[in-house]
């Protein structure tokens, strides 16, 4: 397959070959050696591991390392709180949320509302206040422990990362910021120093324990290169490089290869009632065979975590023992099962996660 | 005299000529009527004021129209804590202190330590602290007001900062912060954001209020253009302009144009004991006439209050009734008895000081 993808931090066009990304990007694949040694703590693998919808990583084996001297690493991912939570923004999630439970991590969990009022004219601090709360309840009801996650608002948590954006920044020009993020000359200075704000959480928990402390990445690979700058830096400031494991991307309804808010038609929200997400799955272009179907990769890639059940649906479809309209029906009644008990598991949170956020 | 100054926010080389300044930057004389309006309030005006040490404005008749409307402005100065004070830092203080005297003004004074990491390899937070405290003395020992004085640490304080600096940086390309501080395209990503810090305690006394408090900044004329992009987002903002008023600069000890502590030779520090102050004043080269002597401008700009006083060493100069090494001999006793006045109040105030940075 062509790899014609076009890959932004806001933005993933064309269809994407996983394997390609790999040696494009030079990371490293999860081999059998590292998925046995990862079992070894876990107990049976998750089956994103089991299917390759993790399947890359960065240093995870330094990870492992630390880990098994002194039980030590944190995890680090975050969010950009403009708008609801998709189904795509929950493979991630939930992956983060299964090393948290097997490895005992404390979660760093960033807001990057500074970054969305930098890029949006139409974004302002009551605007991303509002998601904060929003997108942390959808990541709480996911059964993350509170005592072990952290947010961090930018705006609001900044003491904390500014000093250590500093030393970042100090290191970095404008012109790599625009290089490896696409930003064009006349991007503002806000945008050019973010960067070193949502790197500074990496180094977080080694500067407070005043010993490195390996921080892991669980995301989409679409995103390592930009952690690039970020490992770069660390070197020179004496900190662990940010180790990163590597997921495949949620694709959205009409077929594209990231669910994604900037095509709202394309996700399936959170909050989106069942009558909704009917009509959206209704809606989807299907052509009667399980490879590269978002009905398909729904359920394979996030949502089915028994490999009898996803197997079977594949072998039926492929053997057209059933039909896409049925296979739809499925995915709706099986999205809205999980709709409903996360909605519910949302409302039982809130004043446990207003409080995480006071 | 042929303007062949070369102004950046950290040094000024060759020969300045301050009437071509004001025309250069496009600013505005003091004319007599805005004195007597200043005088009005203040009663007899300033020596500073008398003798045209400050002689520039921008929109300092906007801010006493504020004054005169609501009893209302905040005055906004600062320093980069990586060394001792000296004494050309005292013109802009010393006025700002009168200014707070006659006005009641809340002064707001920014230690900009950020800036000193982000431009210096050799600077860390434990410099920059010990800097910030010794600096704060010297500035608090020329009797600012503890209760209307705020300081701004900014590495400390960057929660009141950032989110101010977020709307600035965002109006802020990258290629204005080049042209107007003159970084190369190699700057880093930090010094590029930190012009929108330095801005922000322009604006913060009108988010705290909640309706437009004015700022007016006291400095050396040489600052003007590093407020224009303040000046320009201001509009765009919906805050007042930042008003300035603008001071002449404290030659060196080697007639260089602006004593420095990037040439340390050129600078009598706040901290010098009497017998160094002896023997840098002895070493200036002094050439008989007053016009354009450093050690008649100390006094003239600096240290003698009294108009009749100046005029009579002028004259004395003049008409050689008094030689070098007699006049010399006078700024000797002159600046050393300054200096041990200061130094026993900065003893007195340590106590006071550290609370006010706890």
């Amino acid at each position: 397959m062509e790899d014609n993808s076009v890959i932004t931090p806001w933005g993933v066009t064309g269809e994407i070959d996983y394997d390609r990304l790999v040696e494009r990007f030079g990371t490293t694949r999860l081999t059998p050696e590292l998925l046995e040694r990862i079992g070894g703590h876990t107990g049976r693998l998750h089956f994103m591991l089991r299917r390759g919808v993790f399947y890359s990583h960065r240093d995870l084996d330094l990870v492992l390392d630390s880990y098994e001297e002194n039980g030590r690493f944190v995890l680090y991912t975050g969010r950009g709180p403009s708008g609801p939570v998709h189904l795509g923004h929950l493979i991630p999630w939930m992956f983060t949320k299964h090393l948290q439970d097997k490895f005992g991590s404390k979660l760093l969990f960033q807001f990057t509302d500074d970054e969305r009022m930098l890029l949006r004219d139409d974004m302002d601090e009551s605007i991303t206040r509002h998601w904060v709360y929003q997108n942390a309840l959808d990541l709480m009801a996911l059964g993350f422990d509170p005592d072990k996650t952290e947010f961090i608002v930018n705006t609001r948590h900044i003491d904390k990362l500014y000093p250590i954006a500093l030393k970042i920044a100090r290191r970095v020009t404008c012109s790599t910021v625009r290089s490896v993020f696409g930003f064009r000359e006349e991007a503002n200075t806000g945008i050019m120093f973010f960067p070193s704000i949502q790197s500074a959480p990496c180094f977080l928990e080694s500067e407070r324990n005043g010993e490195p402390v390996p921080c892991l990445i669980p995301a989409g690979i679409d995103q390592d290169p930009y952690w690039r700058i970020t490992r770069d830096v660390a070197l020179k400031l004496g900190y662990p490089k940010p180790a990163q494991v590597h997921g495949r991307m949620l694709p959205g309804l009409m077929g594209n290869a990231k669910m994604s808010s900037s095509l709202p038609s394309t996700a399936i929200y959170l909050t989106d009632v069942p009558d909704l997400v009917e009509k959206k799955i209704q809606y989807v272009d299907t052509k009667g065979v399980p490879d590269g179907c978002p009905i398909f990769l729904y359920r394979y890639l996030l949502l089915e975590e028994s490999d009898e059940e996803v197997n079977m649906i594949y072998e039926s479809c492929k053997s057209k023992c059933i039909g896409c309209e049925e296979c739809k029906w499925g995915l709706v009644k099986k999205v809205n099962r999980f709709l409903v008990g996360h909605q519910r598991r949302r409302e039982l949170i809130k004043g446990s996660v207003a409080k995480m956020l006071e």
